[in-house]
């Protein structure tokens, strides 16, 4: 190394770096590829999957590659993404030369070596080449944002879809949970952390600095996933808050003027707030070892702590619900039910008074009306619950989501989230999924083989009303 | 989470983690696995594969199975080999099927999902089983430990060899140096690792913690690899001395008593000793890798270094050296060398005198015979460097490795490693192979293209004598 | 130690750690110390006085005490205070024994021992009690709580003064700034520190965490000194801009949407605000250290960087003009100018029109009027930066705070900060001090040798008008 | 700062830094401060002391007068001390004056402001200057390795002694507890620091690095105490055993090849071994605390440890029992001791045969001698711990020690240290002293009030024999 390859790794490594810091923040727009330049870019991925994996020249031709990508604009990325789509799949001429090749070995021996060689066929020259991104400072957040943009274009492009399968599959098995470390986020975490959460939570809001510091206070925990690759960037995080008894409010646990308890003397984990940081991993499931890992911390923390329950929205519950409504013979109240809403709609209409009723945008803050929806609405919402299927899953997502990872149904709550979204997406009722480590497997076993919902007597009991 | 079940995760991977800790150390001996022991370990492996990837549960069963492989005694760890071994490669009949289903895929959808498919099949059950460690707490380490086994067994036993190939493949793609970090070690460095250094450097043996503490001093610099999932466990490192010229001696770098030289001063980097520290990650490289950082990392702290080169044994010499003069013609001497050698060495031999002195053990030490010899083992052990190929390798596995790295042949060393070691493998020869970051591609494809090595003129002299 | 004792350490310290956390905030009120309290209180002073010292059970009895005061309303603790004041001072019979020994002893080695005891006498019995603080988890920021306290108690009580004092000698000697470790704050510093920086900016108000971010961006420094026994409590904080060219406007460097320059390109660092945080610190200073280590700091960092300068207020000035306009024969104004003035005045005052247009609340923002004024103001400025006296100290503080450190007044900047506070302040002037690391010492001289004021010479021509 | 002074701080620092750093080791053999150099010392110190205190420049000051003193030979330094010990005391005149002004003063606001100059005045130039040094990196070793050089000097030079003890009185401010951080080692602690340890112990020599490896075990605990300035290097430490049982005997527990057992099932702590690092802090305490606080932090973490106790030497006893029987009139042995001892002498000596007994060198390896001898020298030995006294202390000085932090004796130990040290300071025997942390302040006050000392029944016991 003389002076003039002095620092020539770092030279070439820092350009993408930078590029990748910009983003497409400060960039010069760019044309959008024009022929030349993707000729250009073609012979980049060329040389790229010419070079020695693990090599130090590859690693600097991927990180040539990586800037030149970065300093396209968004046409001249999808035409990038294009090209690796359509270009660059697997070789359909050499795996069927693989698959001759062990359909002739005979020996154990032979064979092995062929399904070797059939198993390599069958990765694409894409896949190589997106793999050297990995040694890469940043390459790995690289590959996770590429895929984000790769998502929105392949929705009206389907073309780009098995390119996505791939690079999903590869992310799968780099994102493998093995390789994540679970750290918990305080009020001491860097501010660089922090103000990523706020800008990823997605089911209750951050409003402000002010908000999240309360969602750090002495009585609540944050936990998030991060990856080796990736420091300084949450793939998933949960938020709970530690009290006494089982949540069944959503805005006393937000309420920034409500003093913090002792988690020394609370009995219950409630699971507020759970929340997917990158787009670029969709369809990449951490959720499920999330809540149980955190589970298992606290426990080992705080022996006080009894209950590992969330608490929950209920996302389809109105879309179902008046969906049901909206059909001609939707008879879903029992006569009694029909009577006492008939007589406050005054309607005659077939559904009893509910569809009236309902259409009153004031039907919830309406204390008459919203205590004689109430019993009605949360038995419908039980049923919504244990029954409502699509393609053998629980129709909704949330109760899909916590029952396939062996939770069951703890209680449905009246008027726990009053937010327009709230009331929006399930007329303010959430749903306390309850986590017992000691019956998760079987609860998951029941519902993965026959559908089996397991929920609280309480929940059951409402069925029967 | 109920005050059975708390800790759950925590209790069973306890036990894998105090059972990996322990080792075969302390282990009662145990039976060689009787058969009725090998039928539950099939269930355990059984009750592993089932259990839904990434989930809490099948972390735990994949504990249960390593606590219990952990337990066996050398011969039951072997019986345990032979059943993943025997029993769970790849499924040939599932792999033909999907073969099949691909050979009637016709449109490029169907072809795509059943190239998934099939490359899904061409995965063993047990590569699925053995990829679930990554999740435990040493498990990737117990992966590594497991593989240095079974490579031991594998020497006499060739049907473990397919299983050793496929474990290696998940560990290469596990540690792919994009995932590894490079650590400087310093004598500010926990005991704990240090002590490993000493361990497992398998060049220049260290004698003793003052030893160590000799190459850790200020003109000494220490890297090693380390995997995120291994924390506190090297995978290779390497020592390099900061001095003013190229080194050509090794005792005087181990010297203990010299003083440390300014490394602000010095203009050369001596890479005088590169351990690999992981018997199970055999045939998995990083060398060529941590070289190229190591230089880089070097360059950028100090400006004033200009040379990169090592100072290599040379294992080879002597044996191909007496197998040549063991041949009946060697003819490998000029008629002038042997003139010489044979009024000293008395001879008349067709080996020109050569095979007589090098049988005297003293020949090293006795001067005149030395000072004889030494032109002549020179210029043979550039020819050897240059010209002796297996496979169209160089023969020296020190040489083969440098040069397919795009170093070159910098200068042979005369009494370089005067060490017993030293004198048996090269009568006391070392090699500087000298790495220039603008060069080495060039060199690695001359010399992985056509076989070429790339020698600076001093070696080359040499040759022409 | 037996179950009964187990963690008594612990147990005591944390009830004064939990008093010190809960601070006046959730404190239930408490009556003002009735006399049967203060005399407890005087017992538990006793005890602590009785301890040996530096032992453990001396802690948890300076512990008590704390907790004590902690649990007292502000009256309460004032009377604590006057306790201490009026109770605990200097044994006058003591110091008058001990001088009486002295005076009796002849012999160096009597003397020596004489002047020791003479000095042990002198420490009042109060010092010796709070000393013990400083053993106690946050026991010193108890102490600089305290004296916040006692510095607000003592403007109307004078007797608590010389427990002020005293107080703050013993805080003198524990913040030595050979104590103190300078860190850099950046964006990826705790929230919970950061916050801290917003509440206790002095200068120039940081209005949001955007704020705050923008002034640790690329070409921001932020440097505080802290204490090892005040983790995370800042003494004193400055932020500094790295820019091209001197600043010569405040609202430019706070500008949130101006880009990020590149530090590497910067040739000056600009001290733009610098506050104290500890009102319990009051007297101590940490100033002039941080400015020149910063500037070292820096300066090793940043070659590029060649202009250490501040842009200061001038508090002052506009108070100091008010007064000289508004005696009898103030004949500030030359003739030249005072006719000047007058014509845009339509004034015949003996003041020259200043005092009328200046009257004007809109003279800044009057092109015409502003555009007058400027020469002059800037050079009565000038006048008021290098003439103006108090008790042979410049009567600006920020000035002389700057002088005494040996920086010299570089630049006067003309609207320089145009919020209300910088107009009504010195009307939107301010000041550059520059800091030459190789003069700072003559120019400290010379100003507290014989007053002399160091200016540049586009400062000093500004006199000369 | 302009270029010629970029990093000015940083060269002056870094003078001393290095200069510091090389110690004595590779110094040019210097004259012993020749008169010419002296006067320049001189002039350093004073251009020191006329600094301004905690500035930029004053540590500057002090960082090159240290340098000039490291750069001195023994001689020279020595010359240097004296200079401070002769001319930089207590000014006389000065005191003298600030006590003629107390006197006048009549006013407590006088006499207030008097006594704050008086205790000014008692504070030496030399004092003041040393002062200075805190302020360095390295500074505060610096002056503790001053103190331990000045300690050796004054053996034999009296007039350095109030130069000591005014540098005694300024660390111990430095070095007061509360500042002083605790800390655990373990085989994880860095190499530069676990050399200290084995350079420092001084109690039971650790022989090897595997000795240090087997003391660091998962059954033993490590801490020490360390000063924020001066990281790396331990003020004292204590190495613990956690076992079953009170230990009687310390080579079990320094035996390398004894397994570790399971610390959460121990019900014991033993102290074994406790040792002093830095020379020149001779005379500062840190042993009572250090031991307080590690129990309390081994309780908090192991709630099963129930004893802590210590396994101490009796490091006076054979000398003082020597020196008893040198005496004429012993008549230390009861009648029976007497007969039973000269039946085996074969003597008929004044000391009942004792003193014949033990001048044998193999007495203790003797069984049929040392099992008679068990019973005399242990009732002897518990006689010396209870009674033997020197200015109203335990003669012996270990028990002192733990009898003043208020410890008792809880059991004599035979052949509990069979090492020569053992043997020749007691015989062999070891104590064990028992920390009850609900019991140490009474038996503090017991043992220093009276001299009462609190030995358990089994020790009372040996005394009535």
């Amino acid at each position: 190394m003389n002076d003039q390859s002095r620092g020539f790794i770092d030279r070439t490594l820092r350009g993408f770096r930078r590029a990748w810091r910009l983003g497409g923040r400060d960039r010069v727009p760019e044309p959008g590829l024009p022929d030349g330049d993707a000729q250009r870019l073609r012979d980049k991925i060329d040389a790229c999957l010419e070079a020695r994996g693990g090599d130090v020249s590859a690693r600097a031709r991927a990180a040539e590659l990586g800037e030149a990508y970065l300093a396209l604009n968004a046409d001249g990325r999808r035409r990038f993404l294009a090209i690796l789509a359509r270009e660059y799949g697997v070789d359909k001429n050499a795996v069927d030369a693989a698959i001759a090749e062990r359909a002739a070995a005979t020996r154990p021996v032979s064979r092995r070596i062929a399904n070797a060689k059939l198993s390599r066929a069958l990765v694409s020259p894409r896949i190589r080449l997106l793999s050297q991104f990995n040694g890469l400072d940043q390459g790995v957040k690289f590959l996770v944002d590429l895929r984000a943009e790769l998502l929105r274009s392949a929705q009206t492009r389907p073309y780009l879809r098995p390119l996505d399968s791939e690079l999903r599959q590869l992310l799968e098995s780099w994102f493998d949970v093995g390789f994540l470390n679970l750290e918990r986020i305080t009020w001491e975490t860097p501010a660089s952390l922090l103000e990523k959460l706020i800008a990823y939570e997605a089911v209750h809001r951050i409003r402000s600095w002010d908000d999240l510091k309360n969602r750090l206070e002495a009585d609540r925990r944050c936990y998030a996933f991060f990856h080796p690759n990736m420091p300084g960037e949450p793939l998933i995080f949960v938020e709970v808050a530690l009290v006494t008894g089982i949540s069944d409010n959503v805005q006393q646990l937000l309420d920034e003027s409500a003093p913090a308890e002792d988690p020394d003397k609370a009995d219950s984990a409630i699971f507020y707030s759970i929340s997917n940081c990158q787009r670029g991993l969709a369809g990449i499931s951490f959720g499920n070892f999330l809540i149980k890992q955190v589970a298992d911390h606290i426990a080992r923390r705080l022996p006080n702590i009894r209950n590992f329950v969330t608490l929950s929205p209920v996302p389809g519950f109105r879309r179902w619900l008046e969906a049901r409504l909206a059909s001609p013979d939707a008879g879903i109240l029992t006569a009694a039910e029909a009577r006492t809403l008939e007589a406050q709609a005054g309607a005659q209409s077939g559904d009893g008074g509910l569809k009236t009723l309902l259409a009153d945008p004031d039907c919830m803050t309406n204390e008459k009306t919203a205590s004689l929806l109430q019993p009605v609405l949360m038995r419908l919402c039980a049923t919504y619950l244990t029954t409502a299927r699509q393609d053998s899953r629980a129709e909704d997502r949330v109760a899909h989501f916590h029952l396939s990872n062996g939770a069951r149904i703890e209680r449905i709550n009246w008027l726990a989230d009053t937010s327009r979204r709230g009331i929006e997406q399930s007329f303010g009722m959430m749903v306390n999924y309850s986590y017992r480590l000691d019956q998760v497997e079987r609860n998951h076993e029941a519902y993965t083989g026959d559908g089996t919902v397991i929920a609280a007597s309480a929940v059951r009991k409402l069925l029967k009303t």
